[in-house]
């Protein structure tokens, strides 16, 4: 058997795919409205639902009254906690964040729901509902909540130290630490040593779609979701646990999604609406959040404190490096301290190093994730005091991160060792573009770099195939198509089998119709769903090879196929020839493959930013933006330039204006997208991408995840342009109008 | 590896799941209402679309003039034969039968469409599209059509005769010829000679559910069709043919479906729609058929002139037949005479015989399939025959049949010979039932039997399956579920990996979504889908023992599969804890299978009816119904009971009371369910079944097709027992009151 073999490319390796810019299949029906996303799915017999939520940020539930509602006419169930079953201890928070269970633990926290005959009774039903409660203070910030004596918000939490359990009450749900070498060593072998303090805010991820789902619950007890969500997958076995439920008994239906950046993993309507739907005597229930509800009653990303320190020697290398950081998970355990800690002095080798984080219970939402979690603020503390070392020590700031890069065969913070990574060549990308060197005239301008790095995540990946008889062949993904991602494995695919793009024909469908996938995130789709393509496609070569023999009456293990043809000794037929004659040669021709990838890839960027400050206002405008980053190998370019584009618009949001706004109670006060200022096209210049191809080894084709590492650069480097620009060191976000203003006048002297 | 093997089994084989009575997986959602069929699909900014359809059964189209009904308010396209692409030959006739091109052929004759923002618009509009036609006399018999200088319908038709094409301006599109041994000297050898005519009229196969459809015609030229279908993949490639399109623009997704039984294997809704959508700047269009235009347009079976000529020895052994059989084709070629004549003379053994066989063009609507085509009134005029000849010799008629019946190693008709089949075991059940030997009493009181052979399609058939972490496993099918195959192929799924029924999962998906699979129909979904389920289950076990290995660190070689455990040397892990073990073993397990099972495989089928005849009216009562069937080996015996039911409700139907009533100019009288006569649950008495299992040897688990047999003896074994009742033989469907009443009068000398 001659199947072409494809070798484990070198980044110059050359295709014929890989790296063109196809239209996207789903474009038509995206640009013409067309395509179905949650809140466009109609059942018959539909009910609407509406969720009652909480008005405080902390209180015991006393009592729960829904005759009232129940006894509106349209309404045809109410459901509370009390109709989730009982579940074991690694569910009962997400059980808990789903509805309220004693307590209400922070403002928006879902407490029951009503499903009705039209949205207008719901709402008006679920007005009904009569809750008492015992207001309780609220702890809203990760160091009130760490001090001594706390408000405790979950009674029974204890911290998990390093894997071990504490005694006492306590908000630290739990501790990491990651060290190597000699810290007080290193420290003393210093010429500099910086240490600062940083805070940033609860902000959120901003999707332009709200949560949406219907929910069938049906007379056999099999429940079918349709849903906006990154994991299909993710839904079904969540709803399955919270419902106590097999697996089986769950059908995820993915619609298409209008963003998610880690906030569409977890299930917050799908069980309620499934309750709703059984209660109501298996009647659909439809609910879909409007945008107050979505930044009251889903998982933004945690606010933070972070003090890193950090020593270098007059000849600029980094000696040691200390890192004390704390961000706020909300109600419930999980804050992303712990990819924070696996991020934060990844650019740079050290040979002493100490981490600590904590995991912290406040009054706020739980935190989801939100593209590269835990690692632009990470990046926004490393990279100020590295900027700030490389001032002091009279370096380019870019100097001196290449003088200090990790590199193949260095040790991560946390121990695995780096295979190839493009981390030199991404900031030596960046020193030799020309933005970097540009002039920069004008008062209360600045130039700002950053540098920041992001894993990629492997997971589980399963697609099937088959060959039509046009020589066309249907491909059947699990992955929710966010950023192109049908486009981007249809493409690989193509270059396996050495066929024209246009020949495949991506489909996502439901969870009962193709093996399991992991979700859409940690910057898998491309590279892991991306190589089960690759891998279906070989074995679609294979069998066709096995079925081109037999046409040409040959041995298969004489069929070589090369460039569209199967040949042997002169004699050969054509891929889509044989496509259409596969009934002379047996029964369809299909396939199936998954692929579980392990270990850890990984990647950088540099970005850099021109900013001017209007000292009269503190408003900051961003005149320029560069993002350079090693992409592996971009599949296809337009797509990986717009996750550039993406991260970075998040980053500058993140930066200068996102924030959640609460009052003493702890009430948010800004939720809706008037009060929670996202940027705009206005606040944007055009921004320029570079992609340096520095190939995964651990991929087929190179693959590197591409879609968070563009947010994690971008906070800290337009912090380190706003010093160049006024001199001061910003160390809160978000860096907003009124911030910058108090520093000003802080530093004058006002 | 030690998968354990399953053995071709023998029909005592026993199993744990197949041949039990689970509930269907669709079960649920079909009693509730849930089940989505395609009258029920509702798409976002649908046009309604109507017809216009012939008044007459023959005439030169002058002109049609559309421009009123474009002028409607809310009238968004008109589309006539002028918007389908010139297609090749082989396709023209299709397509003229989709929109009538020059001429109109039949009553019902569909010649333009309408598509507009309501149904009202679009039916008021179709009204005004003015048609000038040239109005011709029609042919409409079958005998009419054959006769010398005959009015002609297709005026570049030729005869093809044996492969040849003909001079000659016909009716006659094909002459086919069966032939073995000497028919002289076999009639000369016989003691008694009996030679019948026979005349049937056209049927409708009555399925509940009219032909309906939506279909969108995207902007980026793919078509998505959801339709009421047979054949999800045969839609696909029929509308792809008529448009001239790759079949990979086009996507099927098959609803549930209201019965169908061959005729809604073409398309003739869908490429329409398609034409008006796109016409419509890709707004899709819903078209749903009423009644009358079912029965005007679509395809019914054949009428038929049958004439048959039998001898057989004193001693009962046939020795000779002859067989003219010309079927009424309607008004493009393809009538069923072929499988007409494959099993007019299937059940007996006969070293002569002659069966000549015409497909003549009438102006009818194109007969389709109608569950084992053709071969209901073949067996009606043979076995009417066979009846009369061993009364003739004074023999018992199943002692008859008995003596003369073909088995393993005899040749079929049409050459190929039988491997094992069941032809002597059915007659033997049937002659052993109580049925058969209990007494009759009463006056005009008559019993009949009649045998009757199917052969079973192999075909196409393509699945993919996983497992899921919960030990169950999804399996996903492109073969639409008529009569319970979700079931019958889940458990043979089941039985194959040694799983409850409850932990398979089927899904009927999309033809994106699932390899190629041949139509729901020629009996072959159970016997080709089933054992494409059992190769995939294979493979999953196979897959699953390489796992279990890695558990049980073992090698595959030395693990076993029993009993629902795999297990080596002791240590065991149950197929449950494996699925939910998976990741520790590496990547989801998935697989795809599928088959193109080549040979023939048939069964045959002996019914016993009571009759009484009401010589005042006419009227023919069924008192006690006994269908005796070779099933192979019943994967779930309710279903298979369910087609023997169903197959002899129909026969009773077209037996006494269907027929297509037109006047002399070809207008189709009766096109309603008031006047077109289909029996209800009034008509019939309760059914017996008794299911003979004689293991298919060309299956894995001995399937033979069931649900077409059923309908071939009743018509024959009907008008054997009014024969027995009042002693006349009708030779004439339907077998009417009215006609029977005439007979009774003729036979008075009234």
């Amino acid at each position: 058997m001659a199947v072409k073999e494809k070798k484990l490319p070198a980044s110059d390796q050359t295709y014929k795919i890989i790296g063109s810019r196809p239209i996207r299949p789903d474009g038509v029906d995206k640009v013409t409205g067309k395509a179905i996303y949650a809140a466009d799915v109609r059942v018959a017999n539909c009910l609407y639902g509406a969720m009652v939520r909480s008005p405080h940020a902390h209180a015991r539930i006393i009592s729960i009254d829904t005759s009232k509602a129940e006894a509106i006419n349209g309404v045809k169930s109410v459901v509370t906690a009390a109709d989730l079953p009982n579940v074991e201890d690694g569910l009962l928070w997400s059980s808990w964040k789903v509805l309220a269970r004693n307590k209400v633990l922070y403002d928006g926290h879902a407490i029951a729901a009503v499903a009705a005959t039209s949205l207008a009774i719901a709402q008006e039903a679920a007005d009904q509902i009569q809750i008492e409660y015992e207001v309780l203070p609220p702890v809203l910030d990760v160091l009130d909540a760490m001090a001594d004596d706390p408000i405790i918000v979950l009674e029974d939490l204890r911290t998990t130290e390093m894997g071990a359990k504490l005694e006492g009450r306590t908000n630290v749900a739990s501790h990491l630490q990651h060290s190597r070498g000699d810290i007080n060593a290193g420290f003393a072998a210093a010429d500099e040593v910086i240490e600062r303090e940083f805070r940033t805010s609860t902000v959120h991820q901003g999707y332009i779609e709200p949560h949406s789902t219907v929910v069938l619950y049906n007379g056999d007890d099999h429940l079918t979701i349709w849903c906006s969500t990154q994991s299909a997958f993710g839904v079904r076995n969540g709803v399955a646990g919270l419902l106590d439920i097999p697996v089986s008994s769950v059908t995820v239906i993915p619609t298409e999604i209008g963003g998610g950046f880690g906030g569409k993993l977890d299930p917050y309507l799908e069980p309620v609406a499934a309750l709703l739907s059984k209660k109501a005597g298996s009647r659909p229930v439809q609910m879909t959040m409007s945008r107050t509800e979505v930044l009251r009653g889903t998982g933004p990303t945690s606010g933070t404190y972070i003090r890193v320190k950090m020593g270098a020697t007059k000849d600029g290398n980094l000696t040691a490096a200390e890192v004390y950081m704390a961000y706020e998970a909300g109600a419930f355990p999980g804050s992303p301290v712990g990819a924070g800690a696996v991020t934060i002095l990844a650019p740079y080798l050290l040979d002493n190093l100490l981490i600590n984080g904590y995991d912290v219970i406040v009054n706020k939402p739980k935190a989801a994730a939100y593209r590269a979690p835990g690692a632009t603020v990470a990046a926004y503390a490393a990279e100020s005091v590295v900027d700030e070392l490389a001032e002091k020590l009279g370096v380019d700031p870019l100097d001196f991160r290449q003088q200090n890069a990790t590199q193949e065969g260095d040790r991560r913070a946390d121990g695995p060792v780096f295979a190839r990574i493009g981390n030199k060549e991404t900031l030596t990308a960046a020193a030799e573009h020309p933005h970097y060197t540009a002039p920069l005239e004008g008062r209360n301008r600045g130039r700002g770099v950053a540098n920041g790095y992001w894993q990629n995540w492997g997971g589980k990946s399963s697609v099937s195939a088959s060959i039509n008889e046009d020589g066309s062949v249907n491909l059947v993904e699990g992955s929710t198509d966010i950023g192109g991602s049908r486009a981007s494995i249809a493409m690989q695919l193509a270059e396996t089998m050495d066929i024209p793009y246009e020949s495949v024909r991506p489909q996502v469908v439901d969870t009962d119709s193709v093996g399991y996938n992991d979700s859409t995130g940690g910057s898998r789709v491309t590279f892991a769903t991306g190589w089960a393509a690759y891998e279906v496609g070989l074995k679609l070569i294979d069998e066709l090879t096995r079925r081109a023999a037999t046409l040409l009456e040959k041995s298969p293990d004489d069929v070589i196929y090369e460039d569209g043809f199967f040949s042997s000794n002169g004699n050969r037929v054509s891929f889509n020839e044989l496509a259409g004659r596969l009934d002379e040669t047996g029964s369809p021709v299909v396939a199936s493959a998954s692929v579980h990838p392990q270990g850890f890839g990984g990647a950088f960027g540099t970005h850099i930013v021109d900013v001017e400050v209007d000292t009269e206002t503190g408003k900051v405008e961003i005149l320029r933006y560069t993002a350079v980053q090693d992409v592996g190998k971009a599949i296809h370019p337009s797509y990986v330039e717009g996750q550039m584009h993406g991260g970075a618009a998040q980053g500058v949001g993140w930066a200068l204006n996102e924030e959640y706004v609460y009052d003493d109670d702890g009430r948010l006060l800004n939720a809706s997208f008037l009060d929670y200022r996202t940027p705009t096209a206005l606040d944007l210049p055009m921004l320029d991408t570079v992609l340096v191809e520095v190939a995964n080894p651990g991929h087929p084709y190179g693959v590197r995840g591409v879609g968070e590492v563009p947010i994690v650069p971008p906070v800290a480097a337009i912090a380190n342009a706003i010093y160049d620009a006024i001199g001061i060191r910003m160390r809160s976000l978000p860096m907003s109008p009124g911030k910058i203003l108090k520093a000003i006048w802080d530093k004058e002297g006002n």
